[in-house]
């Protein structure tokens, strides 16, 4: 049978189904499967009473509940914004006034993924270049590819991103007469995905440094786009202040958060403090998206920020990742071969393993199949690498999520790779 | 002071803040105003005291709680998908096994603008074109030219969209060679937005039949996108039949729906049907966009439509809605002058009203500066046409709503604009 002709965009040829949806058919297909693949939250600890608190004293009195399930605002319920950038303030130790917090700077979005998307429409054109972590989020590279941008990896160390690697490629790009094409720097700021690593606020300054000082070759501002999805995560209670708190940086910052992954992934709400331009741009494409994100959600937030109830779920948070990371870590450190690179995590939802190199753990190795064969899996590093032709995707990684299973779910699972990984070591 | 340079985008710089906001402006800085231009629905048929049960009852059990707190899929819960779909069915009078209306072609969205979004996304580069009714949703116009797409508009009567003059257009695309930028017709099909008319389903076959005459022409299948945004908001119990019931037609036809209007505005929960290309190109883009909509409301709505509340509460509304709308067609066969031309509404939120033709309506005219100091705000018509260069736009009508305000409000509120009418009459 002859193909049917298209009427697809550019945009709508190049969107492919993102490398979650087949992970996700994989673990859905093998009901014994034992997945350390899902970004999911844990299951036990969703903040089940306290959502059933919140939503009865929302709905409570009829004025209440009417402004609940009524139309918002597109840029989102002012209550709202006024407690997120207070309590963002006071992460940041920033004083009542200081300007790069105020409310009016701020949008609330569906999760802060919307952010990201809209930001890139905001700022970028088919070809136009963002950098960012080398390996970086695996669904923020689906945009990438979708809006038909070119991404530049930056190597990162233990502190973040690799200062002196950043300016050798704003060196390189400007050299061959393409940096007014870079239009911002994106950086899993908080035990990021895939690698668990915290971006250290000296690295947050260097990098707004360098941007400034490359900005007038642009010809253009140069972003930071700030990812702390995984900010409040942290099992301790040590934070690192994020780059709104760079003096006089916060013109140049785009910071992303999100209630998803802290509070619950079924209520999808995000935010970002954008600076002017950007703002009122991504303000109108907010409009045309959904002119708003569910008033609903947005109160209920609201009333847990208020009431306390949120910061109370994510001390009890802290502790279950804890637990959770540590079991998976005893079991790494149990049944993984020696030759094996890994961290234990201080925070967030994964563990980034590093195979001798000249192990594949891409979904066509034999890794990745044995584990399959197993009923374990996992998210093959290369999936976390932008397309960038300056590099060959490492393909010796993994992504573990302690994320969704329970403690003997994961030990199980650990055992069950590294059984596989000593056949093949 | 000189003005920054920009990192914007096209699509960045293009974007403008919609009407919409500009009009909710005014209405916040004037606490005295009667809004007749807002689409907000009717606050105090809000449904309170069911979303009350349905999320106790959601709640109630931890596995449930769990599950709608946690992460769904992209495309949307399969629960709500099934439901959805016999819904539509039951609406149309289709067979059970009728393929046009499988859950597996729904995609769950964030009320049915951001699938109007995507849609555009996936089949529209810039310079595409596409037909609207003349007049048209304006947040749907906004997306046109946010995205740097052509509009036609297609004139309409009281059936819906003129067929002749759709004929016309497609010819004239074909004789200039434009025919293959033409992507889809947009249609919002009951209870148009702003005029209030249901296009027979004799139209959307006839439509259908002329797409499919122009499609070879065209090099690929030109869609038709019926918006039924408004189609539970009928007063009487008389539904026409979507396009998706055309025979052989279900192939070129998107249908976007919500539950937004019908339900609750706060809830945003839209969806589309999709025929297989398009779907998988918006399904990739919906990854990118947010992974999926909100759990919890999804599963809200499911539970909505399983126990019978959702149907209930639209019968609620119904009656609601037609006093409201009679209580608007009483107040302007009183106040309005005799020559403006206007019919009563037989369901959704609008009456459309025509003055005489050298009588402006438009922001900057004596009529709107007056109706505001007389404290009343309607939609200028003429931000409701599409830039068409075929065409001036007609300056000479008003959209207005009895969705929000209350009986005494809307009498009031006609009762000013009658007053400024007939002083400039």
């Amino acid at each position: 049978m002859r193909k049917a002709p298209s009427a697809l965009s550019a945009l709508g040829r190049r969107t492919e189904p993102p490398p979650i949806s087949w992970l996700m058919h994989l673990t859905l297909s093998r009901p014994r499967l034992i997945s350390l693949a899902a970004g999911f939250i844990d299951n036990e600890s969703l903040p089940v009473r306290e959502t059933r608190l919140l939503v009865r004293e929302l709905l409570r009195s009829r004025p209440g509940a009417q402004a609940a399930l009524q139309y918002g605002t597109t840029q989102g319920d002012p209550s709202l914004r006024r407690l997120t950038c207070a309590y963002l303030r006071d992460l940041d130790g920033a004083a009542q006034a200081n300007a790069a917090y105020a409310a009016d700077r701020m949008i609330i979005t569906n999760g802060s993924q919307q952010l990201l998307y809209m930001l890139t429409e905001a700022l970028c054109d088919p070809g136009d270049i963002v950098l960012v972590e080398d390996p970086s989020y695996f669904v923020f590279l689906g945009i990438v590819q979708s809006r038909g941008l070119r991404a530049r990896g930056i190597k990162i160390d233990n502190h973040g991103v690799d200062l002196a690697d950043l300016e050798r490629v704003l060196t390189s790009l400007k050299a061959k007469g393409a940096l007014h094409r870079l239009k911002f720097v994106y950086l899993v700021s908080y035990f990021q995905n895939p690698t668990g690593i915290t971006t250290s606020f000296d690295r947050k300054a260097g990098t707004l440094r360098l941007l400034r000082k490359y900005e007038k070759a642009a010809g253009h501002p140069i972003y930071l786009l700030e990812d702390a999805a995984y900010r409040e995560l942290g099992f301790s209670t040590k934070d690192v202040k994020s780059s709104l708190a760079v003096r006089a940086g916060s013109d140049c910052v785009i910071y992303a958060g999100t209630f998803s992954k802290p509070f619950a992934t079924g209520i999808r709400v995000g935010f970002g403090i954008l600076p002017g331009p950007v703002f009122n741009s991504v303000l109108g494409i907010k409009g045309n998206h959904d002119f708003g994100t569910s008033n609903f959600l947005q109160h209920l937030l609201a009333r847990a920020l208020e009431s306390g109830a949120y910061r109370k779920h994510l001390r009890q948070l802290h502790e279950t990742y804890a637990l959770k990371a540590k079991i998976m870590a005893r079991a790494i450190r149990e049944s993984f071969p020696a030759e094996v690179e890994w961290e234990p995590a201080r925070g967030g939802l994964y563990i980034w393993a590093r195979l001798p190199r000249g192990m594949h753990s891409g979904r066509d190795s034999r890794l990745f199949k044995r584990a399959l064969a197993e009923n374990v899996l996992y998210v093959p590093g290369e999936l976390c690498y932008a397309d960038d032709p300056a590099r060959r995707k490492p393909n010796h990684e993994m992504r573990l999520s302690f994320g969704t299973g329970s403690g003997p779910e994961i030990t199980e699972g650990i055992l069950r790779l590294g059984r596989t990984l000593r056949a093949l070591v």
